[in-house]
């Protein structure tokens, strides 16, 4: 939804954020200044592994409850979002991801620029464990297609919020129930 | 969900967003610098007139296209909430709330302190025609609950995100569906 336009200036250039300001014409032909963020981009990964979707329950330095997520997190500088998702899930949850496909590519709300990459795997082999920043604590757990559609409705859990709402399209709607499962499940 | 620590540092202080930064201890005993965005608070209002609930259709600059939402904006420096809320309405619609009742208080997301702030009133007078700004464009139109619900639905509804996952729960569960109704019809 939100893309910041190529003439707007950086005006804080951050770890996580960028902030933006342009001159916007309004309709009755004056400007405004505008201001927008850029939040680096990241990945999730719906990864199956024998029939069931791969969910995290993780403990995360400054959030004072666990919360439930898929694998995912941060693309560092340079990286493609495959290479991304690939890295995050091998350090996250020890599985190798051999083929990797995007489900779907969101870009942030009116004011706030942000990428995010939901991908799909169904090829997955364990080859080693976790390898978690700074203590990091996250469980490995396994859950069914319906029970991964409850976590939408979770509000403490960490999911893009475009896919929570697939989510509950899933949920209402029986034909987006079908459709979102056999993308999910098929290889 | 978001409150920035006290001890954070403001690294920019812009015009919509105010971005801070603070050494995060890591549970392995070692710190990091985390950035956090906020951004100016905001109001969004549920007003019924005759049983319906006044939506929205809106074109502003820098969008491409039109959306739905509910009356509200931001809340200007110095303003309450309830006193931006009651300023929005009248602008966005020339409806006079004589009262309003905070129904929730939504605070962002992980790394965004955005305090959105939904009022509710049965309260309104028509008193004079809307006070729009820059040329806005903005429809009032009229809902039912259930066509406000479906708005939830919609990827370009302009909607507070915790709000919207209250209308998801409304169409899925038939006691928060009453609940919320009559928090929203209730004089």
């Amino acid at each position: 939804m939100a893309n910041i336009p190529d003439h707007a200036k950086i005006v804080h250039n951050g770890i996580l954020f960028d902030v933006f300001a342009f001159e916007q014409p309004l309709f009755d032909g004056t400007t405004k200044t505008f201001e927008m963020v850029r939040r680096n981009p990241a990945v999730e990964i719906i990864a199956v592994v024998d029939g069931k979707i791969i969910t995290l329950f993780q403990k995360q330095p400054g959030r004072e409850t666990g919360y439930y997520s898929l694998p995912g997190g941060q693309i560092d500088p340079g990286e493609t979002p495959i290479v991304a998702a690939k890295r995050e899930l091998r350090e996250e949850t020890g599985y190798e991801a051999s083929e990797l496909t995007e489900l779907f590519h969101f870009n942030g709300t009116s004011k706030l620029e942000f990428h995010e990459h939901i991908f799909k795997t169904t090829n997955l082999t364990k080859k080693t464990e976790q390898s978690l920043d700074g203590g990091e604590i996250i469980e490995v757990q396994y859950s069914t297609f319906d029970e991964f559609l409850q976590l939408a409705r979770d509000p403490k859990a960490a999911i893009a919020y475009e896919l929570k709402m697939t989510m509950y399209e899933a949920l209402l709607d029986d034909r987006v129930y079908h459709e979102f499962k056999s993308k999910i499940f098929s290889s």
